[in-house]
C-alpha cells in the first residue's frame, strides 16, 4: 500500500478543510463572538497537520481501486476528528465524544444531535455545523460520481455499476475533473437558489444560508430548536420542494443541461422515488388529517415531513412522533428506502430497491420457469450477475450490521422503539428517529459505547458500507487500476 | 392445470384429516364432553368433502412441479378451514376468525393464540389443539424432506437444495414413500420418548402428551395459561431438551440410524445452531441474573426461554418481556434466525443465515480480489450460484412481507413494539412476541385485517413464502416433473 501517497492525499483533505474553516471564522469576526479563537485553534492544527502530510508525497504517485475506498473512509473519519475541535475548544459542546458524534454526524449528513438546546450555540458555531452539512454532501457526490466510476474498466466495473447504477455523468465526461466541476457548479447553483428564495421569503440571512447548506447536503441541521417549525408556510415550502430536488440523481440535473430532455424523463429511478414520496405524502395526510385544522394543512406537513425523511434530510415541522402508528410505519419505512443513488441522500436508495424488486421477482418466475433467462434491465441497460448480486448483498450486510448495532445499543436499556429507530436513523443518515430520538427530541443520553456505535452507524450509511468494512478487511494481493486518477487529476 | 388430479390428493388429505380426528373424539368420549358432537360434525363435513373430491380422480394422473407447490398451500388452508370447526361448533371459539386464527397457528405449528383464557377450554379441545402442532410439524418434514426433493433432477435441482441445503435423507434414500416413512418413525420415536420422561417427571398423561405434541412440532399451545412456568424443573428441562432436539436437522438423525457418525458429526448447520442457542443462552443468563435467586436459576429460564424461542416453539416458563431490553432483543434476533432447516421449527434457518453470510463476505473480497472465483461450500459441498441467488431473494422477499405486514397491522394504531413483534412472531412462527403479543399476552385484540394478515404470515412462513405466493402468480408454462412422485407413491 502506497501509504506515502494516501497521507499526501489525506493532507490535501485537511488542507481544504482549514480553508473552508476560514468561513465560519469570517462569520464569527461579523458577529464579534469570541469563539473566533476555537476555529483559529482548529485551522492551526488542521494547517499543521496538514503540511507534514503533504511534504510526504512520493514519487510513486500510484494508489489502487482498493486503497481509494482506504483513502474515502480515512478522509471522512480525519476531517470529522478536526471538525469537532471547535465545539470542543469553545467548550460549547464540552465533552469530546459529543463534539465528535456532532461532526461526524454533520459530515455525514446525517443530523442526529446530541445537543439538548440548539439555540446555546454562537451563532458561528451553529454556522459552522450547517456548513459540515454542505461539505459532505459536496463530498458524497464527488466520491459517488466522479471517483468510484474512475475504478471501472476491467474488472471493477461491477462495483461501479453496483455504486452508481443508472445514467452515470462520468460516461458521458470523460475527465474526471470536469465531472467533478460540474457537480459542483449544480450543487451550488441550487443552493444559491434556495438562499434567495428563502431571502425573498422573509428569513434572515444567517438563516436562509443554513438552512441551505442543511437542505443540500440532505443533512436537518437547523439554527432552532424547533427546526422548521416557526417559519412561514412559504419558506417551508420552499425547503420542501428544494429537499425533494436534492434527494434526485444529479446526473439528471447534468442531462437537463445537456439538453438531453428524453433520456432525463426516462430515469426509472426518479419516477419511482416520486411514487413512493407521493404515495406516502398522500397516504398520511389521509391518515393525520383530524391532527389538522384542515386536509390541505395536513397535506403541507405531511409534505414537508415525507420528503425530509425520505431524502434522509430530517427537517421537522411537526412532531411526526405524535402521529398515528400507521403515519409513524410510512416515515420508518421512505427512511430506510432513501433517496436516488448520485444525490446527497442516504437510506438504501431507489435505485438499489428497484434491482432488488425486479431480481426477486425474476428467482420467482424461475420457480415455474426454471429455464428461463430473463434479462433485467434498469433504464433500458442490462443488469450484470455481478450488479445483482452485489447488491443483494450489500442488502444482507445492510440488514446484519442494523441488527448488530441495535443489539449494542440496547445494552443501554432504553424502549425497543428508541432502540431500533436510533440505528435506522443514523444508518440512514437521517437525523431523528422516534420516542427519545424522535423529532423534539436528541441522542444525549445514550452511552459512550452507544454513541461510538451510532458515529459509525453514520459514517457507515454514508460511505454505503463498503470502503469502512474496507479499513479493517487488510488484503495482501492489489489490483492496479486506479493509476488512471492520478493522471486526470 | 391437472385440477382433478390437485383434486384427488386433497380430497385424500381431508379424508386423513377426519381420521385424525377420531383421536379427540375419542378423548372427548373418555372424559365424557359434549363437544364430542363438535368433532363428530367435522368429521362428517371432512368426510363428505373427501369422498367428492375423491371421486374427481383422473385417469390422467401427471401432476408438475408448480402444481405441487399449489397442493401444498391449498391444503395447509383447507386442513386449516377444516380444523378450525371443532373451536367454532362448540362455541369454545364463537367467532369463526378467530377459531381459523388458532387452526393454523396450529397447522403450522406457530403457537400464537387469540384465547384470553386456554384453561376455559374443554380437553378434548385442548387435546385437538396440540394435536394440529404435531400434525403440522409431520406435513412440515414430509413437505421438506421427501416431497421438495422429488422435484430434482434437471431444472429443478436449484429449488431442492434451496429449500433443503446440506445432507439430504433423500439422496440416500431413493424412494420417497420409504424416505416419508423413515421420518415419521423417527418424530414418533422422539415424541414418545418425551411423553415417557415427562410421565416419570410425575406430569399426568393428558398434559404429557399436549406437550409433547407442541414440543415436536415446535408449536408452543401448553394447557395452562401460565404455559409451562407451573411444572416442576425436572420437566421444563426435559422440554427445554426436547425442544433443541426438534429443532435440529432431521437428515442428522437419518444419518445417525444409519450410523454414519462421522457425516452426523461434520453438520456446519448443526454446530453453527447450538453454538448461537448457547451464546444466546449464556449472554441473556448473565443479563437476567439479577431476576433470579441464583445464577443456576437464571441459566435454566434462559436456556428454557432461548431453546423455545429459537426452535420457534415458544413454550415459556418466564415472562421475558419483563428481562432487561438486550435479553429481548437477543430474543428477537434468535427468533428471526430460527431452527435448522429440515426439521419442524420456522424462521429464515440457520443453514440459510451461513449461506447469506458465506455469500455476502465473498462479495466483499471481490472488492480486492475482483476477479476470484472463490467456491462457497456447504457441508463439504459446492454451493451452486442458483442457490446462492435463490437465497439472496429469499431473504429480500422476506424482508419485504414482513415489511407490507407491519404496514397493514399498524393500522390497528397499537403501539410499535407490538406491531412489529406481533409479525416477528407469526411470520417465524414462534407464538408470542413482545408487549401486547408477549408471553403473557395474546393476539385477540386485533382487527379482522389484522388477524387475516397475521395468519397469512403464518402460512407464508410455514411454507417458505414460495408455494403460497404461487397459488396467486398462474403461470400459462407447464414443466413435467411431477410426473416421478406418482410413480412412486
Amino acid at each position: 500500500m502506497n501509504k506515502r501517497m494516501i497521507a499526501y492525499i489525506l493532507g490535501i483533505l485537511l488542507l481544504c478543510e482549514a480553508g473552508l474553516m476560514l468561513l465560519p471564522t469570517i462569520v464569527s469576526l461579523v458577529y464579534g463572538e469570541a469563539v473566533v479563537i476555537s476555529f483559529l485553534a482548529t485551522i492551526v492544527l488542521l494547517v499543521a497537520t496538514g503540511v507534514v502530510l503533504v511534504a510526504m508525497k512520493p514519487k510513486n504517485k500510484t494508489i489502487y481501486a482498493r486503497h481509494g475506498l482506504v483513502i474515502v473512509a480515512l478522509g471522512w473519519i480525519l476531517m470529522s476528528l478536526f471538525g469537532a475541535l471547535p465545539f470542543f475548544f469553545s467548550g460549547e459542546i464540552p465533552n469530546y465524544l459529543d463534539a465528535l458524534f456532532e461532526a461526524v454526524s454533520g459530515f455525514t449528513t446525517t443530523g442526529s444531535s446530541i445537543l439538548t438546546d440548539v439555540e446555546a450555540l454562537s451563532k458561528s458555531m451553529l454556522f459552522w455545523r450547517s456548513f459540515t452539512h454542505w461539505i459532505g454532501g459536496m463530498g458524497v457526490l464527488v466520491f459517488m460520481m466522479a471517483v468510484l466510476p474512475l475504478a471501472g474498466g476491467g474488472g471493477d466495473l461491477h462495483l461501479m455499476k453496483a455504486e452508481s447504477p443508472g445514467p452515470n455523468v462520468s460516461k458521458l465526461v470523460p475527465r474526471s475533473s470536469k465531472t467533478a466541476r460540474i457537480l459542483y457548479e449544480i450543487y451550488l447553483a441550487l443552493t444559491v437558489l434556495e438562499i434567495f428564495i428563502l431571502l425573498f421569503g422573509g428569513m434572515s440571512l444567517f438563516e436562509s444560508v443554513t438552512i441551505a447548506f442543511g437542505t443540500a447536503g440532505t443533512g436537518g441541521f437547523g439554527v432552532l430548536n424547533s427546526s422548521i417549525a416557526s417559519y412561514s408556510t412559504f419558506c417551508q415550502s420552499t425547503i420542501t420542494v428544494f429537499m425533494i430536488l436534492f434527494g434526485i440523481n444529479f446526473n439528471i440535473y447534468f442531462l437537463l443541461l445537456c439538453k438531453k430532455f428524453k433520456d432525463a424523463l426516462k430515469s426509472e429511478e426518479v419516477w419511482t422515488y416520486l411514487a413512493i414520496m407521493f404515495s406516502a405524502i398522500v397516504v398520511i395526510a389521509l391518515n393525520i388529517r383530524d391532527m389538522f385544522a384542515s386536509f390541505s394543512e395536513a397535506f403541507h406537513h405531511s409534505a414537508f415531513q415525507v420528503s425530509s425523511v425520505m431524502t434522509t434530510t430530517g427537517f421537522a415541522t411537526a412532531d411526526f412522533n405524535q402521529w398515528p402508528e400507521l403515519s409513524r410505519i410510512i416515515m420508518l419505512g421512505v427512511m430506510c428506502v432513501g433517496a436516488c443513488a448520485g444525490s446527497t441522500g442516504g437510506g438504501l436508495k431507489v435505485s438499489r430497491l428497484i434491482i432488488l424488486l425486479k431480481s426477486a421477482r425474476r428467482e420467482f418466475r424461475r420457480i415455474s420457469h426454471p429455464r428461463s433467462v430473463k434479462i433485467i434491465t434498469f433504464d433500458g441497460n442490462r443488469l450484470s450477475d455481478d450488479t445483482i448480486r452485489n447488491t443483494f448483498a450489500y442488502f444482507f450486510i445492510y440488514v446484519m450490521i442494523f441488527a448488530a448495532s441495535v443489539l449494542v445499543v440496547s445494552l443501554d436499556n432504553f424502549d425497543f422503539t428508541t432502540t431500533v429507530t436510533s440505528v435506522i436513523a443514523t444508518l440512514n443518515n437521517i437525523g431523528p428517529g422516534l420516542n427519545m430520538v424522535g423529532a423534539t427530541g436528541n441522542y444525549s443520553e445514550f452511552s459512550f459505547l452507544s454513541k461510538l456505535v451510532l458515529i459509525s452507524d453514520m459514517l457507515l450509511g454514508r460511505l454505503e458500507i463498503f470502503p469502512l468494512l474496507f479499513l479493517f478487511a487488510p488484503s495482501k494481493q492489489k489490483v492496479k487500476i486506479f493509476s488512471k486518477i492520478r493522471s486526470k487529476f
